[in-house]
């Protein structure tokens, strides 16, 4: 499946780039994580609150949701803030739409109690995979949130609120080859591009695939989405790993090139 | 594949709802279609205008957009304007890009000259599928645009400016069994949704796949991709049928249960 | 009064244009009516709630309220989305205070009891008296609505809901002759323009008149108000008779030239 | 036609409020005028400047526009900013339309040549009638305005920039009887409100009659036309007296009980 | 310390403009001030209302705080009115929360009980100084305020609501020479700039200095306070005679050049 | 001047928390430094772009600004988005403006020709001084754009665009004492808080002083300004050693406790 050709940046198709987690980077946050993919950096937020927003009131089960936005000059390129424009764009909330969706995907309600955690992902540095990378590192961030509320008596000890872990990665058509996780001079060069969200038990969440020029065949999907399940289960690793340290302690789990 | 009980509507699992386009619905604009799947109706109306956005100028290519919206009762509950709400929200936004990224996979904007065609996809009535329904209705009336352009001789005759034909259909898994086409009532109950976005020659222009509650594994993956070519094809027919009749008559194509 | 020559559509001065009341035309709506004056082309849609707003509550009386929109290619030039702009336009929220009013003119809010209707007016087609259609056609649906909230033990079988019956029809001098039911052509056209709002037993509910080009007589403002009298009576009597039909039953009455 | 009892202030039904003009209160502003209707108090400044809006460029002619505001403790109880609140509301944006037509029904703006004249309104203290009180106070701004053009040269000396004067009165049923000019109390009372704006030499410009609570008759249409005309005529009178003045000199022109 | 030479008004570098407080400008307000800085004129005027913000309930004390705005033609050239642009500007922003900032250093508002008292601060006419008139005309209006509450028992008769007095006057270095008051041209031509607001007893509120151009010294900086401090103690005293009059009737107290 | 006692984080009055500046943090920006004052932490990018706003334009001269922004997580509490709430915040404003003023106190705008240079300063983590970091940051920022613009040729190479460094730090009484550069704690303890923004040569550029409970006396004053000339001769030193290193190469200076 693999062309003998090196990528730009001198990878094989189904390489990762040098992924970083770093738990812990705030002090602030019930949960905090710098998370990198090559030279994209993001940094998630857990927020946990008691109580529920009021269209959950009463109904003894909490809540999950996340925020995804860009600072100014996280691109080559600086944009205007979304604050001073006056309205959130169509792709931050399309983005953070997805974000809750894949985070709620592997959280249990219920066991949760009437307790909300909002995720803030805030792009620092943008070099394509930024929804991808925000959705990886929630997940640590989350997972020691859920971890704050068993330890302060707001979910009850024994309560599975994280039925699963969940992680992305973006796969596309470049040069007529799939590749695996793709940096933003790919990213604008593929000709399909689809991003992945799937389980720790290799399951999916979400399946995202877009034609940018042209359409793609059923065969390439299937390229596509095998190339995805082998980065997941990567990804799924070093959560686990960033996981198995103390909460608190600043922990730094790296993968890829 | 398909399971023997009927549908709560009486539709077998890979049937279509009855599916009617009228065609040059309205007076006013260069292309209008009502769309209909079952009782969702969308209103999609084609504006040709001369001249490309300021960030498009110069470059001697053209541009095609689209805007969905709702009427605010257009649903069993009221909701409000987002006119009066003073914002576009994060599900309309995302479905005016995923509209007007669909119909450009069949645009060569080349071929279009500097002149816009801006689709308006209205939701008079919403019972699950509008999107599918907005682009499918959308594409006729983006095809009556590109005609009426040639026929005033603001496209050159012999330009090639649509390369293929565009539909969408939803698809999902409705108490374990894939189903096509999915009424509101099975669109909440879906445990994992999907719309898929094809060209009339059969290859994928977008798939966005959803696990609402719980995930889904790769083979039932392949399994709505199945019906869902089925779907599109049908829909394709339906679009040629209705393309073949003269412009500016209103003709009604109909298929499905 | 009324001069030899006929109008640009071949209507003498005191002649409606075809009217048409579509009474059911939406599947949704506790009362729906596709409304046409000639080409001009509005659905009305009712919705009825129980409760009220904040700052009526505990008063025992009720809420009629009138929502007017444009949709962008409702004309023959597109133009931007209230939504988009993320404003309601003054001419947009002027209508939809005069539409609340002249409905709430014929409405008993105490019989009504704590209950609201909302009246949801969207011009798809606009060929001039867009307001008057919309007023027009809204009264019928609101009738419905209210038969809804009897049928449904909401409002008590004894209360008239209903005082009267509302409709409204514009007027105007064109070329010098006071013409009823102006389109858009005659509009434009218009030294002075009026809006009149009637009740079904004939005393005036709103009037709205406008020298656009130069200012007019007590005489001419006495015709205007001759004319809107006559073309407001043929309406009541149309609305008469497609509240005769049975209610959910489509039905279509039909007047005018 | 005038009923025997006194109204609350002590007026007959026909009589106006004291009625107060000071011209070039403001040292800032082309024209500017304090004009009171009893204690409705609204400051009225004219700002010249040359050229005029894009959509106007080229053709040689001007425009004249108004916008109308209320300061935030103007009434007995204090309301938010609409700056604070985010957007203009429908009163405020209708009366700065009705401001700005009822101005430009007086104005050639041919003779204006390519510039602009902005009427600022800003209700300083609210007790019934500031829309006609702020078209009355501006129409002597204005004059001020075109003469400031003239004395500089913007203007040519020769032309006749103002075709007529304009003035506006209220006129309402309050208990049965018709009575002119009403304070905020009769307002609220008035089972139907007119607001009638006109030119100095007695013809109609709007007329905008409301039936708050029922409907009126045609007769007592008429009844409230002949009240406003007399009103009317009196305030034509006070701006001529109070632009008879200098330009630059505070001028007081006082009339009514 | 004061050079020779006059400022272009005619004024010495330590003197006033002609200060002139109108109490009780207005009917409406439970108190208002009409204050003047030379041709800067601001309308000042508090509204007492029962209760507290939410977030200050159920503790026991009130809360006062200011609103500064411009009308759109106070200044040479018209501005755009913040409510039609959408949003309050910086500028806006920080002078009101300075107004409210001074005003609370000066309110016990435990004495003053959960009762809110708003100051609004509209300049009329601006030629420099409008912030330092607001503060200082704001609080004859609050002091009328808190009397008001007095007076109908929503304030305890004993309890000392306002600690101290507070006004407010700028003071910059202008050609090298450290001056009193600036008008507008003097304030643009500036190369330091600041105000200072203080209490009746001669200690600090707010200091707030910013280079323009070049930055200052210590020493200049020490020249600029102690002009401030006699500028201040003379409002003060102007404060206090307007205050000795009759609540309710109009008294000017006037000063300076 | 200094009391015995040492503060709660064990700091003499006049001692600075722990500073440390990233230089070269980011990949992305012509100049980025990640800013710490104790936990206070802030990143500081600029951007360098050709051409001016339009109305600099043609005036050969270039514009440095400055946007200050917090994420929502930065504090103990999770705050809304401004672009959520669809408007910048008044202290938000307020601080971007300081920011934008210090900067160019430091920057002859001629010499950098029609260049515009924007510095945006994000605090990741909030514990008092935020805007005194971002601007002791962003000069290094700064100074890192304008080397960029000289390297390629966009700025002459004698030019001298900076004329001055500048930092800031904030002062206040705490329990009757000066203390230099407050944390959280102190910060909202603080009987009396400054902010002082000064040059590399110390003179002042912004003195920012607000009594927030109680006034303070020309006394106290001139304490807390001596305090923050000490605690700004101290950071230009930083800023100069971290300058020292080559541009590109990341570099941590750090001072303090």
């Amino acid at each position: 499946m693999i062309n003998e050709t090196l990528r730009a940046d001198g990878r094989t198709p189904d390489q990762l780039r040098t992924i970083r987690l770093t738990r812990g980077w705030q002090q602030v946050g019930e949960g905090s994580v710098l998370v990198e993919f090559g030279n994209t950096r993001v940094l998630c937020v857990a927020s946990f609150t008691e109580g529920v927003p009021r269209w959950k009131k009463g109904q003894g089960s909490g809540w999950v949701t996340g925020e995804y936005s860009m600072l100014p000059r996280a691109t080559e390129t600086r944009s205007q803030r979304e604050s001073v424009r006056g309205k959130v764009g169509g792709r931050t909330q399309e983005i953070s739409r997805l974000l809750g969706r894949s985070l709620r995907a592997v959280v249990d309600v219920d066991a949760l109690g009437e307790n909300t955690i909002v995720l803030d992902c805030d792009v620092l540095q943008a070099d394509g995979g930024t929804r991808t990378a925000a959705i990886t590192g929630a997940y640590v961030a989350l997972a020691d949130a859920v971890a704050y509320g068993k330890a302060n008596g707001l979910i009850s000890p024994g309560s599975k609120v994280l039925t699963d872990s969940v992680s992305a990665i973006s796969v596309g058509i470049i040069d007529g080859r799939p590749c695996l996780d793709l940096p933003y001079v790919e990213d604008v060069a593929a000709g399909t591009d689809m991003n992945v969200v799937m389980t720790g038990s290799g399951t999916f969440v979400e399946v995202q695939g877009t034609a940018e020029h042209g359409a793609f065949t059923r065969d390439e999907l299937n390229q596509l989405l095998a190339l995805a399940e082998s980065g997941n289960a990567r990804l799924t690793q070093l959560q686990e790993e960033c996981l198995a340290g103390e909460p608190g302690v600043v922990f730094v789990a790296e993968a890829g090139k």
